[in-house]
């Protein structure tokens, strides 16, 4: 009744009305401030190729007893979700990617149930896109080799390495705690929802992939196809961004790369940057981000460490020529506490609400002064 | 200015609120009118268990070459994305299943870039589940086998048979046209968007799964989990409503068989149903639907009459058991031209208009009587 106040004695048509718009914006805002008021929302594809199969199947009478084992099939294509909040404005996307193992289930409700930084970053106006990695989830993966492999075409020594994490190693790697169901102390990963994070875990066959991952062109040709994006990597694909704008930077706004190793110039890396090539990435913002206890798992000692130092590296490199590169250890940020899947725990919004700063602060503010090239 | 209309003279101040109220509403609905009001999404998994595997990864050096190769991981869980829309009110939720060498990506933007029917649902006042079958894509699957073949471990013929449809086969046997390339006059399919519906076709790991597989139980604990939902199946997932019901038909308040072929009592099918079977069934209204040119493809001409066939004895038989179950072969509906993708054709929409009629009338308008058991 707020709007009818200033009146001291309203007619009775006018109360009415008040009360009305009072109402439906009251209702309006009550909806606004748990629902979500979506733009528009779907999914698609991103590149992709055809090619031809001789083993559509494992048996010799071929795909549902047809007697059709061969023809042609679609690979390496990337499948992508997406949500625009209604409120997206002129905000860039965020296309978040996932690691390991891991789908982009990673970015959705937590294992404990609260909401994943899908939901958040919308809430915070920003377009979502969630890619599924080529060779994972609902992306698919070429079957060729395994079905040849049955067959007898190909020895079982072509088989491409598959890889998914056990329990324990979860645990240790992504630092839930210094041994296995013990968790640090001030732990922010949610270790009593341990169960349902494993079910996240899903095989990898990225080996199988060339060595130009498809997936990082289809990132460069996604942003293309936005008109503008900010990519984020988390740990496998936490330099997906940087490949991504290797291959082709335009319309990539900004870089995020969460909990990875960083090639850089002249490091002992296996795959070093040229100077031509941090001169490239020079040229777009980037974000690197690290969270807790990094030396703090005795099994894994140095792996952590070794990658945050290699990422120091970089981050210096890019600053050195000319770049505006950023590294975000958390705990210099005030953030305690956090594990390798820092989107997963407990201060997942407040870890979220830093990025959003950075974003905001070294890509959405300079939109003026440079434009959307 | 719709509401101060009935006022000859109003005072200014009526005006200016009927205007806000006007506006305020005027806003609301248009943005209801495109944008979508959700009032809970996420993700979940269903089910799942934890083994131990001897074979992490193809390779002696263990995962990420730690040495550990060995250890416990979780299988059978199954993927649940969903949402509920602000306006779903006392609707039973609708679990949409997807078919063979697909994801939950059926349901979703069609290949035109027109809305899914998980969206069109929603508008619908429905809450919608779109799990990935166990095995398949964000639900993942066991590796094992795969890891201990590259090992060594097993021969290469326990691989599984993994198997996935080419362009070809998906033309014909989906029934988009007679021959490749060439579609029915009246073919409801976006033949146009061909290749990117061959993005969505991805492998299909299903034969490695045991006998009762995991996706009907979990749909079963699904339904207790929602405490009451709608099960909908397509093509390989058809009969995964009746099977998951056959496990437990508690909260499965209807089933929605779409272009499967059905096993029924005394068939000729190989798994039949006992007598006990299409009692417990017929205790669930029940919907199977089937499209258009059923015999209309020469290369293939028996499989989807034999189908419907099979479909059309499984019906009659719930009835006879005092059931309610419906056959909708579209035509008969007024609908033509559907292909085996209907969720996807141009009709998408009138399609599901005869789906959720169903649905009020059958399910929905007994609720009152039944109460929600």
């Amino acid at each position: 009744m707020r709007n009818s106040r200033p009146f001291s004695k309203p007619p009775r048509r006018t109360v009415f009305f008040a009360a009305l718009a009072a109402l439906t914006l009251a209702a309006a805002g009550a909806a606004m401030a748990d629902s979500l008021l979506i733009k528009e929302q779907g999914s698609f594809f991103v590149g992709g190729r055809t090619v031809f199969t001789d083993a559509l199947t494992g048996s010799t009478t071929g795909f549902l007893g047809t007697g059709v084992n061969s023809g042609n099939i679609t690979v390496d294509q990337m499948y992508v979700q997406y949500q625009i909040p209604e409120t997206a404005d002129s905000h860039f996307p965020v296309v978040m990617i996932h690691g390991c193992c891991l789908s982009s289930k990673s970015y959705e409700t937590t294992p404990d149930g609260r909401m994943g930084w899908n939901e958040y970053f919308l809430r915070k106006r920003r377009a979502v896109y969630l890619p599924d990695q080529v060779s994972r989830a609902r992306s698919g993966f070429d079957s060729t080799i395994y079905n040849e492999i049955k067959l007898g075409k190909r020895s079982a020594s072509d088989m491409p390495e598959l890889r998914i994490a056990d329990h324990e190693l979860a645990w240790l790697i992504f630092r839930f705690g210094p041994t296995m169901g013990k968790a640090f102390s001030n732990e922010q990963f949610p270790v009593e929802a341990f169960e349902e994070f494993g079910k996240q875990v899903i095989p990898d066959l990225n080996a199988q992939l060339p060595a130009v991952n498809p997936t990082w062109t289809n990132l460069s040709l996604l942003a293309i196809k936005l008109k503008g994006a900010i990519l984020m990597g988390h740990s496998e694909s936490g330099f997906f961004p940087e490949q991504a704008a290797l291959i082709n930077p335009t319309d990539i706004k900004g870089l995020i790369t969460i909990e990875t190793g960083c090639p850089a110039l002249n490091s002992e890396q296996s795959s070093n940057l040229t100077s031509e090539q941090i001169s490239k990435l020079s040229k777009i913002p980037t974000l690197v981000v690290f969270g807790d206890h990094l030396e703090d798992v005795p099994s894994y000692p140095k792996l952590w460490k070794g990658r945050f130092d290699s990422c120091t590296k970089f981050v210096q490199q890019i600053n050195a020529a000319g770049g505006d590169a950023t590294m975000m250890h958390l705990p210099e940020y005030g953030q305690f506490g956090n594990s390798h899947m820092l989107m997963q725990d407990k201060n997942s919004n407040q870890v979220a609400d830093l990025i959003l700063k950075w974003i905001d602060e070294h890509v959405e503010n300079k939109k003026a002064s440079v434009g959307r090239n």
